[in-house]
């Protein structure tokens, strides 16, 4: 079984640009210093996220194939949430050379995937050797001839609704913590969000004020959106959904956990919202979020205290 | 003295932040899910590169300021050497909870201050806590209209050029492994290069049928040109220029060191090249980098073997 070592670092690009399906974005792919990218709006969104092993992803819990797809996922939700169009994926890749090749081409085989899923693809990248595995991916995407979707629009009066699973993944990071292999739905959904990626479109056509993914729990990211707008949000813990499967501490996941990549965003009071958007609180005057009309205790993840 | 984990995540971004002086071409900058960036070509250039601790940099070697210059000159020589302007940068940064505030503020100097010096600005990124420094740097350019010039165009009959310094990275490298503190020029060329970032729209004036930033070495890289272009480059080791300040190793740096960020291009063969772009060989029918008639021993850098 080879390693990343034994190919080299220009053995092993040819090995994992061979597995990538270039989309249509693609102008000059993998290959020169620097790859090209469609972007028709005349601007792009960019945005990064770097992930550390360990810290991010444990390879104990998850396969390689799942850990390129929740790179992939985490980066491409962000440019959905703006309300824009993925179009590429940059991928940095740092692995101990011992690291046998056939997992990094899962790897790879989880970010490609996880781009046609989303409509873009993986563009380029960069390879190095180092003591853990780190990625750094990068996504771009185009809005359409549209303004963004920022954090800053939210009006009082508006309400707050948000669109996916919450929780799940929180719920099953405590599983795999406590050595427990089910229920399977959940630990599947830490090893794999699956942002819906349609949110975007449908939040601008709803004629959002104010989007974002919730990675870092609920009641933070709302905080985000509150901070940026000049507004307060006010949280109604009934009307958030907790499915039966999250357990007893379903409340508390769906409220405080991050990384499944739902998206949550301020709409208009008279805006009609379909089925797959849960109104679950109002913007108002103020500061802040408060939920059932009090601060709440613990509100997400900071990726320097955690 | 605060460190970063004194501060969290938020507080240091905030801080961070506030140091960056964002350009004209960044539309949305940090603070929501993305940022947006002009691309008025309707296309973006994109390259991203990872630097870990230890491998790419030494911070007992180099300073933070330094270490964000050189960081940010490497990718924005890369958005340069596809005939492109650079716009922004995105800057992944991990780092360990006890490092000082100071030192993260220092980095993100040098990372604009290389930025301005190429016309971009840093206009997003991600803060991770992480044992070991890492730095995830990507960086987006604008093609003005031009088709990118890459790697594939070089035809036999070219002649080769080369335009900044090579050699000097690597015999400052040499010193600081052997504990020596001169000549500084040296020492400083390995801690900040100097990427001479209007090489690119000079070369596009010249008429280049190809080009890129010497990164890993001149042999090798020029390998990449003859692969990618489907010639043999032939380089003349009397024309390659070795400064006295080199040293007795002055022809293996120049040949093979990397991470000076000079540009090598191929030009029609009846090009009036100007005094900053130096001659070292032509382009001939074959396949690989012939040195003085003979393939090179050592060639240059491997990012996992090393």
């Amino acid at each position: 079984m080879s390693t990343i070592g034994d190919l080299g670092e220009f053995g092993l690009i040819g090995r994992l640009t061979r597995r990538l399906r270039p989309g249509r974005a693609v102008r000059l792919g993998p290959g020169d210093d620097a790859a090209v990218i469609a972007a028709p709006d005349g601007r792009v969104v960019a945005t990064t996220d770097l992930l550390v092993e360990g810290r991010h992803f444990r390879r104990d819990w998850s396969g390689p194939y799942d850990i390129g797809r929740k790179a992939a996922a985490q980066n491409l939700a962000d440019v959905v949430a703006m309300g824009a169009r993925p179009t590429a994926l940059l991928v940095g890749f740092a692995a101990p050379l011992s690291t046998p090749a056939a997992w990094a081409e899962r790897l790879y085989d989880g970010l490609d995937d996880e781009c046609r899923a989303a409509g873009a693809s993986v563009a380029g990248g960069d390879l190095v050797g180092a003591p853990e595995v780190t990625l750094a991916v990068t996504a771009l995407g185009d809005l359409g001839g549209e303004p963004p979707i920022t954090r800053s629009g939210a009006r009082p009066g508006d309400v707050v609704a948000v669109r996916g699973r919450l929780g799940y993944s929180a719920a099953g990071m405590r599983l795999l913590a406590e050595g427990r292999d089910g229920p399977a739905e959940l630990i599947e959904a830490h090893r794999r969000p699956q942002p819906p990626y349609a949110a975007g479109e449908e939040a601008r056509a709803l004629g959002a004020t104010a989007l974002l993914d919730v990675s870092d729990g609920l009641l933070q990211d709302l905080g985000h959106i509150a901070a940026a707008s000049g507004v307060r949000i006010e949280v109604d813990s009934r009307a958030v959904p907790v499915p039966a499967i999250l357990g007893a501490d379903g409340p508390r996941h769906v409220l405080t956990g991050g990384e499944d990549h739902a998206f949550a965003g301020t709409f208009p009071a008279d805006t009609v919202l379909p089925p797959s958007w849960s109104p679950v609180g109002v913007v108002a005057e103020g500061a802040g979020v408060l939920l059932d009309g009090r601060e709440p205790e613990v509100a997400g993840w900071d990726h320097f205290r955690a």
